[in-house]
């Protein structure tokens, strides 16, 4: 019988997620695994190759079965020649040749992708964009990563970089960026900027109901700020708009520049859900050009944290079919 | 024998450039006509079909040579459609079947496509871009035209309004954009641009040396700007260096949007050359990534003019050819 599954790994820095997705990417069998990275490479690296083993045992299926494994992994990596730079998550994992360990430990073709890509090409396979050919995918957690899918094709960019929208200087000479630029895009739309921006209003005398929590010394995220806003919290209400409100341009610089069919939101901030949504579409719509029918619908991710080995999973099969 | 050649037309509100070009996309022949709007739509389509003829002739051809004709316009239009909606250099010009009509005159297959798509596509072919396979190009005049090439094909985004890059918004709650929206490259990166700020600057009662000449009605350009910059004016000179600023900012996000193998910068601000090239380069390297290996190359078109109908042609040949 043909090899007909494949099989997606998205590496993080606390769990591993593996995945048995079949012909049309549907996930058929699902494991997560500790990373375990305070044990170097090596340690992970063989738990991985158990995950593989594992989810053929689960599935019923031997490695004829495979046609091949996608790695989502966080970088700076190398699709091209499958190597792991570094990555700020998995300490002590510099310059690994991932796909080719990989591939020789497991007898199998291996893919490797960023994260991003990943997650955005499991929107893409089997989520909120599968009916559509181009789309644009804004992951907000700590940081924005992104990922871009042009007539059904995952954009790396020349360089491999492409769709590091949160990189995308949305605020001239605006806030720092630990990436060395100013006024990028997730200082201003990232779970973490709203936590920073609430910090710097407390900071700087303003009236929040949160401000004795911190004081405190408590440790909040953009959920405590959100369900500030919702009580009634004007300052944690405007922090938390002002972010839609970035996020739209963000859509709207998406609009012109690409014009997708669909811009989707990913990620920690997205599980706000409609509190996310309503205000970034309404911002939208009040600064998107009218002068043209070009609207790109805004809509939330539906894989969850499944995203990423789905994508990886069906970018494998992509790689074996020479897409 | 096979149609080799194609014909390539680029309509402005002042000319229309004709030229005929190879299999290889080389221009072989040109011709120049004045538009003549003021007579309406009608009349200049009739020049339009003369000139094809006129191409012909010169080229001695006849229409079996010819593959295709591509016609570049001023929009908003449809591609798909072959329309020409309106355009605020055609007065009169309005919901115009261009493509079937000028098919339907001259026997040939015609490929609509917007100006700034076109001549993108004519760098490509035969200019700054021949040996890339991506590339974005702002071209920078009144306004801030662009135009994407990823894989050696234009992209055009879903409905057709994709590479607006100059209405990319830089500076957010910015200056206010006849398109509706505040804060568009364009008003900060275009020749228009470079006016608008020093006429506020001298209303604002800063000194310039242009102040007299503005004070005696006289109007101004980009190369005035510069040429007072050159002469040692502060206030030209940082209006002019501003505007490298900005347009440093937007090869920054292309960088990081579509990462692409170059930039290239176009259109009538293009011809300062190096005064141009050089600060914006500078900008870029002092913005950008240090962490990843990248960077776009910024360079300067090579085509001028015939950057449209060379595009034009290329595209209708494209067209013939499924892509």
């Amino acid at each position: 019988m043909a090899a007909r599954y494949t099989i997606g790994i998205d590496i993080g820095g606390t769990n591993i997620e593996g995945g048995v997705c079949d012909e049309q990417g549907v996930l058929r069998r699902q494991r997560a695994i500790k990373t375990e990275v305070e044990h170097g490479f090596e340690h992970t690296f063989q738990r991985m190759v158990r995950l593989v083993d594992d989810l053929l045992q689960d599935a019923g299926l031997t490695k004829t079965d495979v046609l091949a494994i996608g790695v989502g992994a966080p970088g700076p990596l190398s699709h091209e020649r499958g190597v792991i730079y570094t990555a700020p998550n998995l300490p002590g994992w510099r310059d690994i040749p991932l796909q080719a360990k990989l591939s020789e430990a497991t007898g199998l073709p291996v893919t490797l992708e960023n994260d991003a890509n990943a997650a955005a090409f499991g929107e893409f396979t089997a989520g909120a964009a599968r009916d559509v050919r181009d789309m644009v995918m804004l992951t907000l957690g700590t940081g924005i990563g992104g990922g871009i899918v042009l007539n059904g094709l995952l954009w790396r960019g020349r360089f491999d970089s492409a769709a590091e929208i949160g990189h995308m200087v949305i605020v001239p000479g605006g806030r720092a960026c630990p990436c060395g630029q100013r006024g990028c895009l997730e200082r201003y739309g990232s779970a973490n900027a709203v936590i920073e921006r609430l910090i710097e209003a407390v900071q700087a005398g303003e009236s929040c109901a949160l401000a004795s929590r911190l004081a405190a010394g408590e440790k909040l995220d953009a959920r405590d700020v959100l369900r500030a806003a919702a009580d009634g919290d004007r300052r944690a209400a405007r922090i938390w708009d002002e972010t839609c409100y970035y996020l739209a341009l963000a859509a709207v610089n998406m609009q012109h520049v690409l014009n997708p069919e669909l811009v989707v939101l990913a990620g920690g901030l997205a599980k706000a859900g409609e509190r996310l949504l309503t205000p970034v579409r309404a911002h939208f719509e009040e600064q998107r050009w009218k002068i043209a029918p070009d609207t790109p619908e805004i809509v939330l991710a539906t894989c969850g944290t499944d995203a990423g080995m789905i994508g990886a999973a069906a970018l494998a099969r992509a790689a074996q079919a020479g897409r």
